[in-house]
């Protein structure tokens, strides 16, 4: 096994899982005559992220993560999309993006040095393992599961075999 | 670097943290006089399970994640728990136990079979790695993130950076 098989598989699986999630509460909302807007909208919380943001960032933690472990370039993904099929057409972007990497690209990665930032003005430097297991995936699973949580919360028919893609 | 570097690390940095999170969420119940017992009774939806149930379903997951992965025993945790201070005890207990493997009991674990329950009467069976990163993490980052958006949207000041366990 490679450090490749490690990442990419995992990422993969979840924006795969995470365009279903979408597509259900897609489906749900146009059933309920409810506006997509108000969907996309929710929070948990007034000072949480809505819907739209979770899906926007479980979308750059992926794409960045691969980025960062590699050394490439990082990529622009400004986040625009203000409806459901937007939204859809930007994790296929990031699914393809993730895709796109080859395991060669990985070699060695879990021992050589990330260096991200951790806040507005400071920067912290882990190795390629650490930054995988203590900051990548940890925050693209966070964003993913607070997504299903605000969908969940507002009656989308979902559950945790969607979640895990099992669906 | 080892399986073991992937694996334990990533369960006990979560573990951890959500005893930080219960400590908080404890004390905005003392502070609000909420009953303990209704927060942990709390649900993003009627049939989603509760807090309390949460955060059992963490633990289960990284301390029979590293049973199956070493192909250990499982360990045997009822879940009894009612109150903040015995789910913290049970996640100090979840940490002892997954502490108290060796990096050497996870050698080559990630190329071995392992098969578990994949619903009530059958199993599945996949390599380590894959057993690891589609199953047993995103099932573990499910419950704690799911853990932390119950206790958010029941107005815990909590967030991300104490989910990470960086406050």
């Amino acid at each position: 096994m490679s450090f490749y098989d490690a990442v990419v598989p995992a990422y993969l699986q979840m924006l795969n899982s995470l365009i279903g999630l979408l597509t259900k509460a897609e489906a749900h909302c146009a059933a309920r005559k409810i506006d997509p807007g108000v969907m996309l909208g929710s929070r948990l919380f007034p000072d949480m992220l809505p819907l739209s943001k979770q899906i926007q960032l479980a979308s750059d933690f992926a794409a960045k993560g691969c980025a960062r472990l590699t050394h490439s370039e990082l990529p622009s993904m400004p986040d625009t999309e203000k409806t459901f099929e937007e939204l859809k057409q930007r994790l296929a972007k990031t699914i393809d993006y993730v895709k796109s990497f080859k395991p060669e690209q990985f070699a060695g990665a879990e021992a050589k040095d990330v260096t991200f930032p951790a806040g507005p003005d400071r920067t912290m430097t882990l190795k390629g393992q650490q930054f995988f297991s203590a900051v990548s995936l940890p925050n693209f699973y966070f964003h993913a599961t607070t997504a299903h949580g605000i969908m969940r919360h507002n009656g989308v028919e979902i559950g945790k075999r969607d979640f895990l893609g099992a669906n």
